[in-house]
């Protein structure tokens, strides 16, 4: 994703072209017809990378035990629903400032959209609709706060960690999405991340990171130096969401070519298309051999995590890779997570869905994967994750010592045995019995 | 959504431009281009729009309880094949019948496609496929029908509910929605529909209001003056539901733009989009708020319902509003939600799913929010509000009352009582146990 | 699917008008944007394909016993991603071999895409991106695999499955395919199938026939000379995987017309939608009536899969018929799904989600009915019904036969009673208890 093109320039930039065409006929698709295309590139990838907050709610959903469901399905509407605010209210133009310092924009102000019926003379042409943008983006940071909610799981209580999506997807995200894609300091220095290994999955895996830190793990799961197994409680649901997730990374990737009305851009978008399948199949395809060798059995839950980290590992450069290139960097997705898995129970990090090696650290490899492909030197890709790495969890691991000190972050012992579903709702999601 | 411009006319107008042209050239993009797009538009729309039909047999069959779910999903599937086949045999012309007295169309003849392989010359460049807008349209009669079948839920027979459904889409609907979307008389009036709020949702509203109080609350529902919770069997199916729904109403909204060519008519898409999403993000937000305040305790149920209501709301006018007005008629859709589903149950009127409070109740608020947006005057939105009730309402009262008398519409106690899915189908829809 | 054009010579032919032109003069609209739509429509109709391999898992998850959930989600997710290697290291180009002796090709290289930021005089202008059109062709061998998957659930062991699915994935799907699809000898004879009832359906069919021969019933299925019920564990996740296929199924049938840069071509796709629709909707209709008549009982398992079975009879000819001829093309769908599948108990051919009759019983039907729309001659259709039927079935057994020779193919009986889900992976897929 390159950065928003600014909506004035673009306007004069436009005129020209108009000017020199009779004064009263109206713009051809010569003209017309990347904008139509790039606009509609927006609103398909939006709705794919919409679908992606169920894809999420669906895996956690499937992977908590089925007393927390219930509260993991309403933190999982509920972030989605406060991002798209939070992000409407301040975060889309701290992220796309226009010009500003590099590192921070005081530009606190709502998004608007461009009126009703925009003429061609008035619209950036050499660009899309500002709403269609808007939309596309939004969808993003929605992303980043889901892969809190999974790591977190069955323990934190609702309000505390709503207010942290609120500062996540309206402040935090939005500062060093600039640093990027809003064309500051990271974007001079070279850093390259099409579509957000790092600047989306890394900085939702620092701050889950942080968060499972200050949190602790759940009761009973690190036992006499053990780690106690917590099965989810439908797998058909985790898969269900899995598929989602493949499903609207298509758009994710796809979408991030951010133009698709030239012969040029919307091959590009076949390739991103086909590469960005291709890492999802090899990283399930080595999670199942991986987890067949190690444990002598396949394991489900590693080969859907396996698919989710082959797409992590690819976003950051999802088109420059040929198919066997996505291949590899899809692969050590894969055995990325079989290995780091166990690794974080090893420091008693509980992560209740996998998010931190799917996403943080699969996103630190496929950011460093673009190196291999000539797109970006290993030093600006290093920089930027420490840069993205050290931001986003300082400023998390400060938000959460506040929010615990403030109003307490974990529920009380008898509400986490009960489960959250009855103590904090009141409900229960299942009640499949015969009658 | 604007009334579909005859085929004919449209041809004839076309014909003069290509006149102009050199003979033998085939029409350039300039001339086919906005015929391609707004054609796309309403085949992506369309699909968004069928997956609705996913969406509703989702969240209900996790809305009732256990022994119901294999009915509800039986009578999903089926509802929507019997809209799509009712709707090309009748359905689809007499709402659509070009030039007709403004009321009711004597039109009673099966929707017939352009042929294979339409010359730009034979094609209506001003608008598009015919087969791609019966396409769209035919997925706005079956969401129709999905809102009756979540009210009567849990009692009403299989039978006579598909008959219902036979009228409802078929003919009762069609005549309602030539009226507006027809070009007869609400639309002379100046009354004001985008997308449906009142022509699809409340329609749907109104048929099931009658339904419930025709068939009576399900046994033991009120007992003793108080409401006796039947708490939904599956909330993850019933999050999922509501996820599909939000994802098609981008098709529903979006696509009723009916044009996708130009630059205008594509960032006006996009702006409905946007508003879309921010209505549902606004109804969830504000059911959360409201149900934490009222009840001490969120409730999943009413938030999901509170999406969907802000997503009934803004569909009357998704385009005209901003961001910020939006975000406050999504609001009072969730608001409205929170404060009518306790109210209809102080009426006895059982409504499983709380379809009526979320379509007919919030789509009136929907209605009346365009005069706010001055596209319409609040007089033509009371009107057609009234027509589309006492209309709707007063055919489906008579409808249900001849079922009841000729084959019954309510299954026995017993039958109740066991529920539909043994006594109906004689199959359970869900069996897990550990073998 | 018409066959792929070769890209050299569709590039060669697009230089002509290129050169006509001014030298430096980018080319407009006229001239990229019929590659620019069909592009889009590939890669629409590709992300609604892949969508079906969710919707096949989930149909298969619902339809199988609890205990074996784990292992057919397994399966599903495995299958896809072994396919989408398979048919890029040899599969695509197997079947897409441009010039060969129109039987087989001796072509074992692997896919490779155009470079990035390709430019429009290296593009093949009247066709679309190699890319997106491997990525569309990929998705279909998928669904192949898939519908092996189904019949040969709860007994068949998970390394031996993945092996065939690579042989079948690989070579014997794209062997096949290239008769027709890429231009060998059944499409010289003016066979006719447009989107796959043979190509696709009959052939996943006709592998799965001669698997579920060689492997034989699950223990206990046939008893006593009567067939003992074995009923799905989840109807709700059955029902939403037929309409995941459903949807999906607009993008199989529709990206099938292979360009939408016409007016006729993007005319056409509309119909391939408004006949895909209505030929899922009368299927399931029609096995609605036909179970209440038969059994006194509607079937929810059979309205589901006669809604598939109505797909899979239009998908040979869904552009040819009338809205009235998809309807009786698909009812007769959804007679033989209900027909048949007690007729394959009568063999003893447990076949676990009834996916012979609706892919090759109903594939075979839908492509001996292109003879009735006049696409196609009879002796065409029915020489290729037994080509492919021939061909597939013999290889498959063959195959199979050496896999239970080599490393048996059938679990234990202990396995087998237990479950697959404990027994092979050591874990279950549902934990719904109240804890």
């Amino acid at each position: 994703m390159k950065f928003l093109k600014t909506l004035p320039v673009a306007g004069a930039l436009m005129a020209l072209p108009t000017f020199a065409l009779a004064q009263d006929a109206a713009p051809g698709f010569d003209e017309i017809g990347p904008y139509i295309m790039t606009t509609l590139l927006f609103l398909v990838g939006g709705f794919l990378v919409f679908w992606m907050a169920a894809g999420f709610a669906m895996l956690e959903a499937g992977l908590v035990r089925s007393k927390n469901v219930a509260m993991q399905l309403t933190k999982n509407v509920a972030l989605f629903s406060i991002a798209a605010i939070a992000y409407w209210a301040v975060g889309f133009n701290l992220m796309y400032p226009g010009d500003f310092n590099g590192y921070f924009a005081f530009n606190f102000v709502p998004t608007v959209l461009e009126p009703v019926g925009l003429s061609a003379a008035d619209a950036a042409l050499d660009y899309a609709s500002v709403a269609s943008d808007f939309f596309f983006q939004l969808m993003f940071v929605a992303a980043t706060a889901s892969i809190v909610s999974g790591a977190l799981a069955e323990r934190i209580k609702l309000w505390p960690f709503l207010i942290f999506v609120v500062v996540l997807t309206g402040i935090l995200y939005p500062i060093t999405g600039s640093w990027q894609w809003g064309g500051g300091w990271l974007s001079e220095l070279g850093f390259s991340d099409f579509a957000g290994s790092t600047v989306v999955h890394s900085v939702g895996g620092w701050a889950a990171l942080a968060g499972a830190i200050v949190l602790g793990p759940r009761l009973g799961k690190y036992k006499d130096g053990k780690t106690v197994p917590m099965p989810g409680s439908n797998l058909a649901l985790a898969t269900l969401g899995t598929f989602i997730l493949w499903l609207g990374w298509f758009g994710f990737n796809g979408g991030s070519q951010l133009a698709a009305g030239t012969v040029g851009d919307i091959t590009d978008v076949g390739r991103i298309f086909a590469n960005t399948n291709m890492a999802a199949a090899s990283g399930a395809v080595v999670a199942l051999i991986a987890t067949q060798i190690l444990y002598k059995k396949p394991d489900l839950t590693m080969v859907l995590n396996g698919a989710l980290a082959g797409l992590v590992s690819i976003t950051a450069e999802p088109l420059a890779p040929s198919l066997f290139g996505s291949l590899l960097i899809g692969g050590v997705g894969g055995i990325i997570v079989v290995l780091t898995v166990p690794m974080l129970d090893k420091f008693k990090i509980d992560d209740v869905v996998g998010a931190i090696p799917v996403h943080l650290i699969a996103g630190i490899w496929g950011t460093i994967a673009v190196a291999f492909s000539g797109s970006a030197t290993i030093t600006a890709q290093l920089t930027g994750i420490v840069a993205y790495g050290v931001f986003t969890f300082v400023a998390s691991l400060i938000l959460w010592f506040i929010l615990k000190a403030v109003m307490g972050i974990r529920v009380s012992e008898e509400a986490e045995v009960a489960g959250l579903d009855m103590s904090e709702l009141g409900m229960e999601a299942y009640d499949i019995t015969k009658g």
